[in-house]
C-alpha cells in the first residue's frame, strides 16, 4: 500500500488506531472452538466488527506458528479475508525477523508476496543487510524495532554508544540504508516521553507504537510528543479489544473498546488539525 | 536433549559439524521437483548421506516460511524423519526471533513442543523478558545472537557501550538471565579473532559458528580461539554441502563434502584431546 493511501484512510477515518490480532485459543470465547477453524472466525467476527474504527490490523505471527501449519492456515485465511474484503487495511506482519541478507530476502518474500502484507515488523542487531532485503519492495514497509515496551527493553536499548543510546544509533544509521524511506519504527507507548528526542532524528517516519493500554502508555502522551503534519503514528491495541469479553458478544465489546479508542484519537486529531 | 548426550555424540563422532538445511527450490536438482514435496525429498536425502559425519541439523526455518503452508509442512516433515530415524541429532530452528515476554512463549512452544526441535536461535535486541521464556524448557536450549557472521554486524554488534562492545554486553548481561545454563550463543567464523575475548566472558557455554567455507571463516581459528574442554563448538556448514552437485550423484556429493569437514574436525580434536 502507498503511504499516502495509509494517511488518506487516518484522516478520513479520524483514526491512527491498529488492532493486534493475538489471537489465543486459550482467550477466545468457548462457543467458537466447536468451529473447523476457531482462530480465524474469531478473526473474521473481530474485524467485521471494529474495522470501521481503525486502519491497520496486525497479526502476531507468534500467535499462530504456535500451532504449526494449522496455525499458518488460520494466518492465510485471515490475510485472504483482509485482501478481498477491506483491501483499504494496511496489515502488519508482527514477525519482528532479521536475518542474514539471502535469509531476509526470503522472510520478505514470505509476508510480503505469499502473504500479502503490506509491512512486516524487524529486529536490527544484525544490522544493515539483515534490513535492506525487506526494503526493495515497493509499497511495502519494514518496521523496525528502536525502543520496545517491555521491561527488557533496558538491558540493551537504552546503553550509551558513542554518546548517544543504542535506539537512537539504531534511528540514526538505519536512515543511511538504501530505500530507507520505506522504514518505520517500534517505539513503545511506555515510554512516550523518549518521543520527543525520537522525532529529532526522525521527523517524518511512521511509528507503530504498542503499549497503550494493557501496557500502560498514554495516548496524549504518544500524541504530545509523537504526532507529525501526517500524523505519522500507528497505535496498537490487542488484548483490549480483543478480549473485551470473553463471551457471546465479544464482537459488539470489541467495537465498544474499538470506537473508544478511535473517539480518543478522533479528538487528538481536531486538537491539533481542527475539523 | 541433554548436552551430555550432545557432547557425548560430537566425542564418539568426532565431529562437531552442523548441516544447515537451507534448502532452495531454486537450487536442487531439477529431477526432484516433479517430488510431491521437493523439499522433503531433498533434505532426506541429504539427511540420509551426511548423518554419519554430523551432530547437528539446522534448518533455517526462513527457507520453509517462504513458502507458506507447503513450506511448513516440509519442515515438519523433515522434524519427524530426524525425530523418528535420527533421535541422536542434535536439531536447531534458525529461527532468530525475540519478541516480548508472552509471545516469546508461544515462539518457544511452536519450536520445542510442536516441533521438537532442540534449540532454538534468538534475537538479544529486546532483553531479558524476551530471552527468558525459552529458557524455562528443560533440556532444550536457546542460541542467542552475539557476533554474527555478515557484514552488518559492525553495524550495532561492536560499538562500545560503556567500555564494552555491545555483543559483549549481550554475552555478560544474558550470563544474569534465569536459567542462563540453557543458553548457547552465535558467533561468526568471519569473526575467529573475537573468539579469545569472548571465552573469557563465556568460558563453557556452547557457541553454534556460521561461516566457516562459503562465508570465508577458518576452522582452525575457530578452534584454536572457541574450543573448550567439552569441544563447546557446533560448526554449521550449509551452501557448500547441500549443493556440493546440483546433478543426480548430488547426495553423494554432499556427503563427501561433509566427510571432508568431519576429517578436519578430527584431526582439530586430535591435537587437544589425543586418540
Amino acid at each position: 500500500m502507498k503511504i499516502e493511501h495509509l494517511i488518506a484512510q487516518i484522516k478520513s477515518k479520524n483514526s491512527f488506531l491498529c488492532v493486534g490480532l493475538d489471537t489465543d485459543l486459550d482467550k477466545i470465547p468457548e462457543h467458537l472452538l466447536k468451529e473447523e477453524d476457531p482462530i480465524f472466525e474469531f478473526n473474521k467476527a473481530i474485524i467485521d466488527a471494529t474495522h470501521s474504527y481503525c486502519v491497520a490490523y496486525k497479526p502476531n505471527i507468534a500467535f499462530y506458528e504456535a500451532y504449526g501449519i494449522a496455525g499458518w492456515r488460520s494466518l492465510e485465511k485471515t490475510m485472504d479475508y483482509l485482501n478481498e474484503k477491506h483491501p483499504d487495511m494496511y496489515t502488519i506482519a508482527d514477525a519482528k525477523r532479521g536475518d542474514i541478507g539471502n535469509t531476509s530476502t526470503r522472510y520478505a518474500k514470505a509476508f510480503f508476496d505469499t502473504m500479502n502484507f503490506d509491512a512486516v515488523t524487524i529486529a536490527p542487531y544484525m544490522g544493515r543487510d539483515s534490513v535492506e532485503p525487506f526494503l526493495t519492495f515497493e509499497d511495502k514497509h519494514a518496521i523496525l524495532l528502536a525502543l520496545t515496551s517491555n521491561q527488557g527493553a533496558f538491558d540493551f536499548q537504552t546503553r550509551t554508544t558513542e554518546g548517544l543510546e543504542l535506539y537512537k544509533q539504531v534511528l540514526k544509521t538505519s536512515r543511511d540504508y538504501e530505500n530507507s524511506e520505506r522504514l518505520m519504527y517500534v517505539v513503545g507507548a511506555t515510554k512516550a516521553i523518549y518521543l520527543k528526542e525520537i522525532r529529532e532524528i526522525i521527523p517524518e517516519s511512521f511509528l507503530l507504537v504498542p503499549g497503550v493500554g494493557a501496557q500502560g502508555g498514554s495516548l496524549q502522551e504518544v500524541c504530545k510528543y509523537g504526532i507529525t503534519k501526517d500524523v505519522g503514528l500507528l497505535v496498537n491495541s490487542s488484548r483490549g479489544i480483543l478480549y473485551a469479553s470473553q463471551a457471546k458478544d465479544f464482537a459488539n465489546k470489541a467495537a465498544q473498546q474499538a470506537k473508544t479508542i478511535q473517539n480518543e484519537m478522533e479528538m487528538e486529531l481536531h486538537k491539533r488539525f481542527g475539523d
